[in-house]
């Protein structure tokens, strides 16, 4: 049996690999998911990854099948390298900087989308999130404010309209990993970390974080004190260290925060946390549906083009 | 051969194994040293470690050989658990605080210093560092002010002659070792870190944490953003990163830094570049002799018996 599509949505992260099959009207009709992420992959698997994800899959306008792709299969250590555009800029642009890696079957056409960079002393990069924000913009006509992704690396980016003017990256999610499995804290994180002591502990943390973002290094041993002294248990060291991390990013962040809610985009339970942090301090997080939000973002990209 | 001493004092940290042989005079009259540290070592392999060290050694008073420790030993994982002495606290107390393991060799008489800890919602613990806060006051008596230890749990004290009033900890040391080998950052920091960027990248580094100490969580990701898109050598990305990280530790404790020189105790290097960031904020940094501070520390305490 032959699926026939219009063009493929293809989401390729460090994790996973996610496409859409997008009906001629805009609808999806097929969805697809594999877990060959880029991190998984040397870059001679990468065609052969997709065709496998698109067996059976073919063109309802006659000519190869479109592929758009967004995501880390553009990074250097990805399939092809994609190039940055570079911040302040339109993401309408996105298509115009994609880059087409050869397919040994010419009935796929793929191209991958560039990321986002900015230099001028503040370097930082971006590749996946700039298709969500640009999905974002495209769901929310007119949004002029700061948008949170919270994540391994959690991104703030200010948009005004499909415009991204700046952004920063929070290394907040892979902190919590490294301290938890590397540093010394990790005596007093083992056993049951999700026991009735964590939410306690995150609370304890967030406000931490919030009040004195500055004192990052120094609260973090107060886990590994508390335990040896207090009798912390491990849910709530846990609890702890999460909101810690939290409470510092938003802290640091609150000259963005105004009065309208914050959109996150990210997975749910994540971004349930980030919005009890920003509740802490007056303001309200927006938990958004990333799925909805990174579809919408390639289908604008291709109705963008030059 | 037999050497004679009065007594034995030892320095016994994660790592390694220190101990002296102090004449009746208070000389040095032997120095021995192991890579026996407390983190290598079982419970029941330090009765053995120490005999071995301190083999042909016997005591001038006719009696068992006093041999006075700090540091590590005396953790929950060392030999022998020894109690915290809650700051604030007259260091002068330490000996009353000791512990005395059994040796089964009755020629030898060890005791085991307390650490301090520090509750009501600071939660914090040293142990070793008690000991150097004490040889530095007895060696400077008088002096009120703070003192910097760094190193992989870098202490900041707050003294008042033999007095400890405050302290905490930054996991600075222990942060960059993490960073550079379990972090994203890692792809940055592959090949020679020791190279001629190193110098160019520790000062920028030092000027963003100095800066803004509250944004660490995102300056560490221009380490790697800086090696994606200005091309930054794995030297520069290691100054950087040991740059941030000292600035960020330093410009966290500003408010504790007064006109007069911030003693530093730790290694030559390390307090060296403590020094240079003090520098840069118009303070000035005094790098004591680390061997000599605790060997005072230990004579201090041990005079101070009850």
């Amino acid at each position: 049996m032959t699926d026939i599509v219009d063009w493929i949505a293809v989401d390729w992260g460090t994790s996973n690999l996610r496409a859409w099959g997008l009906a001629p009207d805009g609808t999806v009709a097929l969805e697809r998911s594999s877990a060959k992420g880029m991190g998984k992959l040397t870059r001679e698997e990468f065609p052969g990854a997709l065709t496998e994800l698109l067996d059976g899959v073919a063109s309802s306008r006659g000519g190869p099948l479109d592929v758009l792709i967004c995501g880390m299969a553009g990074a250097r250590q990805g399939w092809l390298e994609a190039p940055y555009l570079e911040a302040p800029t339109d993401l309408r642009g996105l298509l115009d900087g994609a880059v087409h890696p050869q397919m040994p079957d010419r009935h796929i056409a793929p191209a991958i989308l560039p990321g986002v960079c900015q230099k001028a002393g503040a370097d930082n990069v971006m590749r996946g999130e700039e298709t969500q924000l640009l999905g974002y913009a495209a769901l929310n006509p007119g949004y002029t404010g700061v948008v949170c992704m919270p994540g391994t690396h959690s991104k703030w980016a200010q948009l005004s309209g499909t415009r991204i003017e700046h952004f920063s990256t929070a290394m907040t999610g892979e902190m919590f990993e490294i301290l938890r499995t590397h540093s010394v804290l990790r005596h007093s994180l083992t056993g049951d970390l999700d026991g009735p002591g964590r939410a306690e502990g995150f609370a304890a943390g967030a406000v931490a974080g919030l009040e004195h973002p500055e004192q990052l290094l120094g609260t973090l041993f107060q886990v590994r004190a508390g335990s040896l002294l207090s009798g912390r248990q491990p849910d709530w060291c846990a609890g702890y260290l999460s909101g810690l991390l939290i409470g510092t990013e938003i802290g640091s962040n609150r000259h963005l925060i105004g009065d309208q809610a914050v959109p996150l985009i990210g997975s749910p339970a994540l971004c349930a946390l980030y919005a009890q942090v920003l509740g802490m301090i007056g303001a309200a997080g927006a938990p958004q549906d990333a799925t909805q939000i990174v579809l919408a973002g390639l289908k604008a990209a291709r109705s963008f083009a030059a």
